[in-house]
């Protein structure tokens, strides 16, 4: 009988689906340890920034209070940053380290001091107990020029960072020692860019 | 004399940097088209979902309404949905399609019945002249099993989409027929998991 044809796809498609869910449900089972992670998000693409701001976003949901400390992007006044300053003061600790990317403060020793007081306010966010959820955005730019020194700051996090405290680091070129040190890293490549054909930066999408 | 050798790596510092910002500075200045974007996040890393989630946060901050159309995930409440849903209604459209990833529904007839039911939604959406940014959710997982017709999805994104409207599609697996249409294509590389190590899903992490 063709007209059972469908009705066979479907029985063979639930069969399937049946067999994945029951892999993945005892995959899952053997998941069960629960501890602050040390995530990274690096990389040349898109995202790394808009990402660990969706990750605040989940932590305010989800009632976790929570800390941004955002190195060398200070000039540049993005959305989220905005947002959260704004509309979330109560949910999210926000300070900024830093008067822009290098390239416009022109003024090493300046820069080296505004990360060295970055990573202060950081420590003291990472270790206070009420907080769940620190996002360093950008600080990956901060250690690449070592204005920071990354032996200091991975032996902190490996050490002195609350068992259950989770910390996101944001920002190109990540070392490798953090990489090493990290529980869940991804890397953000660009396939495609609108730069390229001339198109500038946009509110919503860049900033 | 010793002394000025702090001095000069200032001074060589502020050198190289002015020339760094002028090189930028004329750079950005050929960037001066605006266009509404197709934009795309895939691979099998994180921050596909949470760095959409992220650029919604900046449309609300720069006061450019959005929507969200949520694919298949139905059933997962993650915390910047339901951010959206209970903070935001006013700033941005929120609608779920479907009930969970496939292998949760094993019912692949109602799957596509949910995926067009939430491309019709998502035409509209885009179609709103008030509407500045639309975010499609998880929305390659119903193109990859073909649950909607990629063909049909690219032309409408080339061809109806307002010029000025930014629409973002995330999920795994991109087809390569939209990354061909697409303006921003970010490809998320996972280079370490907790999962590896037996972490289950964590709060503010994964969802």
């Amino acid at each position: 009988m063709t007209d059972d044809a469908p009705h066979d796809e479907n029985a063979r498609h639930a069969e399937k689906m049946k067999k994945i869910k029951a892999a993945r449900d005892r995959m899952m089972a053997t998941k069960t340890e629960e501890k602050g992670l040390i995530i990274v998000h690096t990389g040349p693409g898109k995202g790394k920034s808009s990402s660990g701001f969706g990750m605040i976003l989940r932590c305010i949901a989800h009632g976790m209070p929570c800390a941004v400390v955002q190195f060398i992007k200070g000039n540049w006044i993005t959305g989220e940053a905005e947002m959260i300053r704004t509309r979330f003061a109560d949910e999210c600790r926000f300070f900024v380290s830093g008067e822009g990317f290098t390239w416009e403060t022109q003024d090493k020793q300046r820069d080296i001091a505004a990360a060295q007081r970055g990573w202060e306010i950081a420590k003291a966010q990472i270790r206070d107990p009420e907080i769940r959820f620190v996002l360093l955005d950008e600080i990956n730019i901060a250690l690449r020029y070592d204005y920071l020194d990354i032996d200091e700051v991975v032996d902190f996090l490996l050490h002195e960072k609350p068992a259950m405290t989770h910390v996101c680091l944001t920002g190109r070129n990540a070392k490798p020692e953090l990489i090493e040190a990290a529980d869940l890293v991804t890397e953000m490549t660009l396939i495609k860019h609108p730069f390229r054909e001339g198109v500038k930066a946009q509110k919503g999408v860049e900033f």
